[in-house]
This record gives structure tokens, C-alpha cells and sequence, in this order.
């Protein structure tokens, strides 16, 4: 790969090398209700320290991405709610590259609403998209596997960076891999053949076995404006109304016509506006990585992170966490200095909080959404 | 049974009915520490409240002593650092029945010198020890089996009462019956064959079915001079010192003498003192009672006493206790009003303080002794 030149822009001037018009975006949002009561409203998984460095999670996506773009061209997307806490976690951040969002819209819209505003700044920007609450080890391959997917959203495609299964996962989706594509990088970078949803356990052995089938982590790079018009083809209003809110974004009129349009805009995320479409067109490639990753989607997430998937060790989180145990599996997430003592129990998940203890197991973590839900309409809120 | 004057007394006077000659003893000792975190030194298992009624075992057996003898007549022994603790549960308790130890000495000499100061103040003094931290439902049914055994206290014989069995525990020593003694009451008397230990759970499926077995409740009604002679045909150095403390108790010399032969006792369970010997003796019979008992060992009998044996329930104890549980099984304790939230786990035992988290489950809650244990020799004592 080669970060020359590119050749003439649109405007007829030349166009920097690829790599210094890539813009990362950070879309920050979704609480990760899986992971409560650690994660709450105010205290969203991007927030969150869930592998014990001492960074949360969007600080270390932030550090990840350093490398690969200078901090004037990293933006953050997230909830009006958590200005101040993002702005605290990232000092750097510039303030015309943190979008807040009055209400949460989903990934379409968070997305969209950065390659607006960035196709406006620079016609040839390149976006790429990473998620704030996944987590990443091989920093070398990640940076590797990006450059080569700026490579192909260069070429005006739309690419997105997919994780060679270490096993059969049922907890994730998946992107089949088609024809080879050379002609972008030797190796590695292949046309989406189609993304498919979380397999049953079979599917899932299938998938491995085959070696067609990589995890789909949810980045996304391409032009801003390819990614727009992808959009705009299912979803005109919302693609027309996402450039009319950058075009007033920086001036006396921008906060109004925010407010007048972004309640209108649909809750959808850029799978179904962008990923599969630009697949089924052709439009899509995947760039194959090694890179260790995982979206920490719930409590035997965070076990396995923690314990680097051996199985034989109890995982232990929280800075004065006290643990008596003797456990050889599950997790104890402390926040608080008080002794948890564990007698003759395997798999479990404690997580103790100033206001809510939970008790599950490992096999049950993914449930722990379902109690949330129960709560939000039961009652309990304030604990969410 | 009859509670009519019993004849003459050792000193020619006609003496008064044998329920009027009972001193009720509470011995109050052991911190329970299979109940740890809930049971602390300075919280043993007597001061707690297990049943969720608001008051504390010790408080519970007092007011179920009430009807069998009046407040002069019921006496505390318990270490001097409940002193205040027992006051304050017991303020009809009279400051010379409250009899404190400097140090732990096991049942023999605890009860021991009860039965020395009684039967200094009379020589026909009838002492029934009751333990201060065990359950009992049906107290009608209890009163019944005490005045049957003051019966027999008073023939010279030592009484324990015998609990028929609800199920094959093994979790309690058991009594073997012998003959019945219909000349004490008819029904419900036996002679005492041996008691046994905890049995394996064949050998009290056979005792079960036998019908001859008893649960070991610990209750020992005796004349205080029947119980002192029996204990001194094996101890007699120790029934010496018990009598030299007694008689000095009142008087200028009572501190010093104390503090001279009480740390010389000898650490026994009045089982062996007292209990073995007089059963091999041909000395012992056993009221056969048909009350609920339970000893209240460790979390799983908590639950079983909360949920009153019901099996789909999970118990909870605690004022404020705030679940949110799929669990049909299990108990949670909690000292606070945070929300204890189980998904997806049955049988856990989740005790919840202000210092320490337990989580264990029934099945392994007897090994929370273990644990306590092992905090003696590691550190963590200030949490004991």
C-alpha cells in the first residue's frame, strides 16, 4: 500500500495522499445494557475501564486511533448527555469535531451526520467509522488492516474490516467473503458477498470451518460522500436532511434547523442503509484482519478479557477490588473496597455496585438486558 | 404431670413444686461462624434475627421461656463483651442472672456454673438449659416437654427433649431411644440408649425409618446438684472450681477467685460431661417432643426456616431488602436497602453487608466455616 498522491481532485487541485484525508469517526452511544448496573444511562459502556488499564473504553479507541490521524481529524458522536464526560475523557478532542446529538437516532443517522459534515469541510474526505466500546489488541495489524480499507475507499469504495473467527461465536454477525480483490492489496481484501446475522451454534462451527466467514466488527471506511449517496439510495429525506443540517450547522440558523429535523430523522442502523446495500451492489469490500477483537457485549465478555480466555482463572475488576474465592471461572466487578467472598461457586457473575448488586452466571450474562427491560416498565428506572 | 409439692427437701422444709424450683439457663455463646458476614464477633448468631420477626434468637428464647418461669428466674451466661448487647435485648434480665464469662469455656463450664450458683441459693434448685440461638414453632408444644422433664429432673434423673425427625438430616446429632418410662408420664418418656453423632444420609434414612431416633436439641433439665455430681465423676477439679467460684461470687473475694480458676477450666461440650455419661449410666431419659426445631446452622437452614420448608421460594431477610430475582430457590440477605438483582442462578446464598459479599449456595453452605477459617490464619480478621 503506499500513501502517495492520489492524483486530481474534484476541484482540480491535487489531493493529499489518502491517509491524510481520513477523518475517524467515534460514534459514542448505546448504553450496553448487557453489562448493567455498571453501565447505566450516565455511565454508558463507552465510558466504562472494562479491561482494568485504566482508560476507558472510548479513551482507548481514541489512543488506538492516534496513529492513524492527528486529533484535529478524530470527531466523536454521542448524546448531549455525555458532552462533559467525553470532553473529560478526551481532552484533545477538538470542540467542532465533537456532534452531539439532542436524542439518540441510531448508527444511520450518528454516521451520516459526521460524513455530512465532513464531505462539506473537504469533498475528497474519507470517514472512517469505530465504534467508541469495542475492544482491540494488535495495534500493528489494526492499523495495517485500516490503511489497506483507506486504500479501497479511495478508489470509491466502501469498505468495512472483518475479524478472523478464533471460535465458533454465536454473539456475533458475520461477513461472507467473495472474490479476491488484488488489485486493491495483495492478500487479505476480498468483495462482501453478503453480511449475515448472529449464527446458531452449527452455523456458527460452519462458518469456521470454512474459512469464508470473518466477524463483522462494525468499522466502516469509505469517501463521505459515497457513504452518503449509498445512504441516500433507501434513504433520500433522511441523507437530504442530513446535509441540510451540515450545511447550517456552523452558522446563526444551525441549532434551529437541527432541532426541526433531527426528531424526524428513522432510528436505523447503517447496516441495513449501507453495509448490505452497497454489498448487494458490489460496492463492498473486506479488508481480513488478525488483530484480537471483541465487542465486550456482556459480562462473560468481560471474563474472558480479562482472564486472556484462559479458562481456569476467576476475573477480577475494580481498582480496590477485595476477592476471597475459590472459584477457578466466572467474574467479581467491584466498585467498592469491601470484601466479596465466593464459597463453592463456579461460572458466576457478581457485580457490585453502591446501589445494585447483580448475581448471574456466565452462561446467563446475556439476560441481564432482559431484567433492564422488565425494569424500565416495572419500575427502578432511577437504577438504570 | 402435676405440678404439686414434691415432698420434703433436704432441709425439712416442705419444698415448693417443681416448675416453682425451675431456673431457666440461656447459655449465650458462639458466634455461629457458618452465619459469617451476617454472624460477627461482636454480632454472634444469638444477637441476630434470622427469622425476619424483629427480634433476636436470644430475645425469641427468652420470650419463649416467659410462660415456664419468671424473669428472676431465667439467667443469661454469655461473654463479657456482650455484657451490653444482652442487656439491651434482655432489660428484664436481673443484673445477678446475668453470669459472664472472661473467657470462652464450651458448655460444661458455662452451664456448669449456673448450676453452682443455683444451687447455692437452693439446694433443690431445678436448672433447664435452653440454647440462645436456636428456632422454635409451636410453643405450646415446647412448654408441654419442659414441664414433663422438670418431672423427671425432679425424681434426680437428667432430661434432655428430643425433637422428632422431619427428615433424615444430617446436620444434627440424634438421641437413640430406650425403654419407655411411663412411671414419669405416660407417652413420649424413654430412657436414653446413646446419642450418636451427625449421621451419613443412609444412616438417617435407618433412624428415620426406625422411629426410635431423636434430633439432639441440646435442652438439659436436671437438679443443679444431679448435674454438678454427674459432671464431677468425670471433671472433678472442674466442678471444685466451679463450686469455689460460686461461693465466693458475692463477695469481696468473687473477681479474684474467678480470675484464678476460670481460665484453669477445661474447654468440653457438657455432651461428654455431662450428656455420654449419665445415658451410659442408666441416668438419662428424654422427652420425646413434637415441635419445630431447628439449630439454624448455616444459610441453607435460614432459607429453609424463611421459606418454611416450601422449595419454589426464594427466601429473603432483611428490613429493607430490595430483590429483583427469576429464582424460585435460594436466599438473599441484605443488611442494606440496595437492590439485589438474581438472574438466572437457583440456590444461592447471597449475603449482602455493609463490609462483605457472600455468595455460595446452599449446597456449600456449611464450607462457609471453612472460609472463616482460613481468614483466621490469612488476615481479614477484622472482618470476623
Amino acid at each position: 500500500m503506499t500513501d502517495a498522491p492520489s492524483g486530481t481532485g474534484r476541484n482540480g487541485h491535487p489531493t493529499p495522499p489518502a491517509m491524510d484525508r481520513l477523518t475517524c469517526v467515534i460514534p459514542a452511544g448505546g448504553v450496553g445494557s448487557r453489562l448493567w448496573p455498571l453501565s447505566r444511562a450516565n455511565a454508558p459502556k463507552f465510558l466504562l475501564d472494562l479491561t482494568g488499564s485504566g482508560d476507558s473504553l472510548l479513551r482507548a479507541t481514541w489512543m488506538r486511533l492516534a496513529p492513524l490521524a492527528p486529533a484535529d481529524r478524530v470527531m466523536v458522536v454521542t448524546g448531549s448527555a455525555h458532552r462533559s464526560s467525553v470532553t473529560r475523557q478526551l481532552p484533545e478532542l477538538l470542540s467542532e469535531n465533537l456532534v452531539t446529538e439532542s436524542e439518540p437516532k441510531d448508527s444511520s443517522a450518528a454516521i451520516g451526520l459526521a460524513a455530512a459534515l465532513l464531505e462539506l469541510r473537504d469533498p475528497d474526505a474519507i470517514l472512517g467509522s469505530f465504534a467508541a466500546d469495542h475492544v482491540i489488541r494488535g495495534e500493528v495489524l489494526f492499523q495495517r488492516a485500516v490503511k489497506t480499507a483507506v486504500q479501497a475507499a479511495d478508489r470509491g469504495l466502501i469498505a468495512t474490516i472483518g475479524i478472523h473467527p478464533g471460535h465458533p461465536s454465536t454473539a456475533f454477525g458475520y461477513i461472507a467473503c467473495g472474490a479476491a480483490r488484488d488489485d486493491i492489496a495483495p492478500f487479505d481484501v476480498h468483495d462482501v458477498s453478503e453480511f449475515v446475522e448472529k449464527p446458531d451454534e452449527a452455523t456458527a462451527a460452519r462458518y469456521l470451518e470454512s474459512g469464508k466467514y470473518l466477524w463483522n466488527a462494525g468499522m466502516f471506511i469509505a469517501r463521505a460522500s459515497v457513504l452518503l449517496d449509498q445512504m441516500a439510495e433507501s434513504q433520500p429525506e433522511m441523507v437530504a436532511a442530513l446535509r441540510e443540517i451540515a450545511a447550517a450547522w456552523e452558522t446563526e440558523r444551525g441549532a434551529q434547523v437541527r432541532e426541526r429535523l433531527w426528531p424526524t430523522l428513522p432510528k436505523i442502523a447503517i447496516d441495513y442503509t449501507v453495509a448490505e446495500p452497497a454489498a448487494a451492489a458490489g460496492r463492498m469490500v473486506c479488508i481480513a484482519a488478525h488483530f484480537e477483537w471483541d465487542d465486550v457485549g456482556d459480562f462473560a465478555s468481560v471474563a474472558n478479557l480479562l482472564t486472556r480466555g484462559r479458562s481456569s482463572d476467576l476475573a477480577v475488576l475494580g481498582d480496590g477490588a477485595q476477592v476471597l474465592s475459590d472459584a477457578s471461572s466466572g467474574i467479581v466487578v467491584s466498585e467498592s473496597d469491601r470484601l466479596v467472598a465466593l464459597v463453592g461457586v463456579e461460572d458466576m457473575v457478581v457485580v457490585d455496585t453502591a446501589d445494585v448488586l447483580l448475581v448471574t452466571s456466565k452462561s446467563r450474562a446475556q439476560d441481564v438486558k432482559g431484567l433492564v427491560n422488565r425494569m424500565k416498565i416495572t419500575g427502578g428506572g432511577h437504577l438504570l
